[in-house]
């Protein structure tokens, strides 16, 4: 199949170990991490032979999956290791360049579908990092140090604040269409419009100017907020990061936590978190999820909740279900059905939802919630198809609860097992249902599905703490189909062998038309309109065929475009 | 290119005649519209040797292009030529199916774009109807009387309530992706969850049951409005459309005007209506397009607009441009780039435009300016290139300055020609660009110009009925560029270069990123998200590849699927 041959090309790549997502500052090879009192300083000094794969380097602070996770990680630990951090200057430690953008080699020998999951993984990245501004408080600023094209200035715009150098010689540009014959399709485009507000024929403009925009005209066009000297840039990065950090509610003296190692064990086909396990039936193309719910009652106190840092069972939780939705999204592609269960006490789980939500003004607290809902989101973009078990024993409580309502369906067994003494499944609402965790489109997982009936969202609050049996939760609308013990083995199977049959490809059309109703945001239309046509576009021979531009880019050759417009 | 394997193995489709959109009722070949007062009834009856191309039959009331292009002709005339006409009831003609939707071994064989115009074009008519039912005050109602599935149900989805036939055997069904590993990408996906709020799990179901679903469940999800036993069918279509036609405001006793065949001469690669005329560039890869302002003043009363019928100006742009789009988007692929001029005299236009505004509550003038906005919606979700031209003699005024709005860019000429005695350029803006004709996201397209700057919408109000002048149009930001005589010729014709040699496929994504910035809505979505998801999977192996699901429809054989997720 043509869109694969890169893939057959580069043989190297199949041996490949799997993608690890976990790192940590002592093993960056790509970024540097200083804080100083409330400003810290990310410098990306890409190294040209640290690839993530052979056969490309990384010249020009390009960057490639590898790079990308430890900005992942980086900006995750300024999150919860620095409370004192409040504002962020994203800066290139290269003399001539600030980012090159993806790495293009890179791109061209991959794969479609590697393509498409290293792009929603950087999409992901900057829309937290648009969240850290948000909602952590922890302002990121861009100082544009020197040419700044494609991927690169798609990261400044992640940021709230760009100043450029004002040298001759550095611009932002988003040469990907003239060049690449691709889009500028980790977010570019749409922050472009939607989120700077560029006037749409000078972005029309822009996205065409191989060379790009420099001086007061980036600025006219709102490219960007400031330019200023060379001389000058240190100074006016520092003074404006501290204007910035003025504004933040981080607290100056509180400790951070440290993101201790994610341990996690694989052998054979089953992954072990800690709190999380996974089993990967390749004959059936699905994996086995399941969450467990705390094995003990909340802390008393929220300084116990600070002393168990990592080891706080929601915080946990996050880390470990992010952790697997990564490793699976990118090292097990042909699993395409992920089956979510979870175990545990119902009355422990509400009881830690209660404790998130009492001491939500709490730096750390904070942060754990917003850890839930970027991972919940994951969850959501994710094409996969997601089914919820809800059986006896289960603990879809709350925010576990939240993981039942992000599936595209769910099933609730009705009463008990035969032969078994367990009491029948119940779900149960908590606080946590009502606002904590919103989808990218804005919506909370309830509004969303209750797009139709307004009014049972609010009858739901209502109801919050009770437990909600099979017929009851039907009635409710809160799971999908509610077989009894007779019928749920048989309607189970049948509905996953039979998802596991359709075409990947149409499921996950269907799946991201379907899962977001009403709304659009920026981070929703990022990844829908934009990732959409991206993805379009890597299929398309004047992109990815063998005389494609992305192919012959950097030979010499020009590409011999097909002319028909679609 | 592996994409076109159908259209080069179809060598019938080659030297088919180009696709003409002009018909009439009388040379209907598979609908029938009947006017009885206020009800109209439009029924579905395809001719199964019919087809617009050789090489499939029309059976089940399934459609291909020709078939809708008599339904886009009926929902239009409808509008104009009875206006008395205030519910119409879609209904089939076939003893023992509504529609079985698209044509599945038309879409077989067809190249990848020809199924997405096809598809741009059904959505745009369906979009039609859902306006035909909102502005023009004409409800749809669908009357589904046999099985309705795929292409078939999302028409049913255009109207605004649907009634099925409760007799075991009647369904409504989206199996596209379980049977053809495509979308229902005719809106249906998107109808389901955000017009309908079906809720997401039970959509998610719905989309996956080949069998689809029928009876008193079909109304409990939604999916329909009422279910009648069939005996009652007419009498429940008949009592139903009385009650939404009471609440219309179309005037019961008033003479609609006929929509007399649209004249066109073809001369080589040059296309002349009477107010529109183009040439064709093949060598530059750019269609010239001209507007021509109204060659007389306004008539004073609204019953010469009457008289007038077809021949008022506005009425008359509108259809030749709407013409001329679909011409060229259907015939002429491989015209990447639209040049848009105008010419004429600037009083007579606004004069023309304060008719309509000062009439608006007249049931034709109401029409006229809903067709207006619908052909500008066209031009904008358009895959092409878009580019205005203001020169001296220009006539860019009101609604014909929407024409340069809707462009990526537009150049004007500052100052005269030397050598030529012409005014300077000069555009004008009148009440029409202030809420007319806002575009698919809902905004006007001065409105999503300025999403930056809101406030200059409003100052913009304050300058109507002026003249603006290069210099004055380009600091009001309605202009991109503003050339003089010396820089003009070598800035306009190296930028038509330019954007004819970039990657087709990249500029039509970038432009659909571009284009709407700002909220979304049902249209939007349709034409982004779904279409966008819709158009990847036409390029999928899975879909269209040999062994593709689309490909072995019908002959016994199952696609064996690249089962990696993307």
């Amino acid at each position: 199949m043509s869109e694969d041959k890169p893939m057959e090309q580069s043989a190297a790549e199949r041996p490949e170990p799997p993608v690890d997502f976990r790192t940590e500052p002592d093993r960056y090879r790509h970024w540097r991490l200083e804080c100083e009192g409330p400003v810290a300083t990310l410098t990306m000094d890409v190294q040209e032979d640290g690839g993530l794969r052979p056969g490309y380097e990384l010249k020009l602070n390009s960057y490639d999956l590898g790079v990308d996770i430890e900005l992942h990680d980086a900006v995750q630990r300024l999150r919860f290791e620095h409370p004192e951090v409040r504002a962020v200057i994203l800066t290139s430690g290269k003399e001539r360049v600030f980012c090159a953008g993806a790495n293009i080699r890179m791109l061209g020998q991959s794969s479609h579908g590697w393509k498409v999951n290293f792009c929603k993984f950087t999409n992901e990245t900057r829309n937290a990092i648009e969240e850290a501004t948000a909602e952590s408080r922890q302002t990121y600023l861009a100082l544009v140090n020197g040419p700044c094209a494609g991927g690169g200035y798609e990261l400044a715009l992640a940021t709230d604040w760009i100043i450029m150098a004002d040298d001759g010689n550095t611009s932002v540009a988003l040469p990907e269409v003239p060049l690449l014959a691709v889009l500028p399709g980790t977010g570019g485009l749409t922050r472009l419009v939607d989120k700077r507000r560029v006037r749409r024929d000078r972005a029309d403009v822009f996205c065409t100017l191989e060379e790009g925009v420099r001086g007061e005209r980036a600025v006219e066009w709102r490219l960007v907020d400031e330019v200023v000297p060379r001389s000058k840039l240190p100074e006016a990065a520092r003074e404006r990061a501290r204007e910035l950090a003025a504004r933040s509610d981080r607290p100056p003296d509180a400790t951070g936590i440290a993101l201790t190692p994610l341990e996690r064990t694989r052998e054979d086909d089953r992954i072990a978190y800690r709190h999380v396990t996974a089993r990967v039936d390749r004959e059936r193309g699905l994996a086995e999820i399941t969450v467990a719910g705390p094995e003990a009652p909340p802390p008393d106190a929220l300084a116990e909740v600070h002393a168990q840092g990592a080891a706080f069972w929601p915080l946990a939780v996050a880390r470990e279900l992010d952790d697997l939705v990564l490793h699976l999204r990118a090292n097990e592609e042909a699993i395409g059905v992920w089956v979510l269960r979870t175990t545990g006490d119902a009355d422990r789980a509400e009881a830690y939802d209660r404790l998130l939500e009492d001491h939500q003004g709490d730096w750390l607290v904070r942060e754990v919630r917003l850890y839930l809902r970027r991972v919940l989101k994951r969850l959501d973009v994710s094409s996969r198809s997601v089914f919820a078990l809800v059986e006896p024993g289960s603990c879809f409580v709350g925010t576990l609860l939240e993981l039942a309502l992000a599936a595209d369906r769910s099933y609730m067994l009705d009463g008990r097992r035969e032969g078994e003494d367990q009491p029948p499944a119940a779900v149960r609402l908590t606080a946590a249902n009502f606002g904590a965790c919103p989808m990218v489109n804005g919506l909370t997982r309830l509004e969303s599905r209750f797009l139709g009936e307004p009014a049972r969202v609010d009858d739901l609050k209502g109801r919050v703490g009770q437990d909600l049996e099979a017929r009851t939760a039907l009635e409710a609308g809160l799971v999908t189909f509610a077989p009894d013990d007779i019928d749920w083995d048989d309607e189970v199977r049948i509905a996953l062998e039979e998802r596991a049959a359709f075409s990947p490809d149409a499921l996950t059309g269907m799946e991201a038309s379907l899962r977001f109703g009403g709304p659009e945001t920026l981070e929703s239309k990022i990844f829908a309109r934009l990732s959409a046509w991206q993805n379009w576009i890597f299929q398309r021979p004047n992109a990815v065929g063998a005389a494609g531009a992305l192919q012959l880019y950097g030979t010499g050759r020009r590409s011999d475009f097909d002319r028909r417009r679609v």
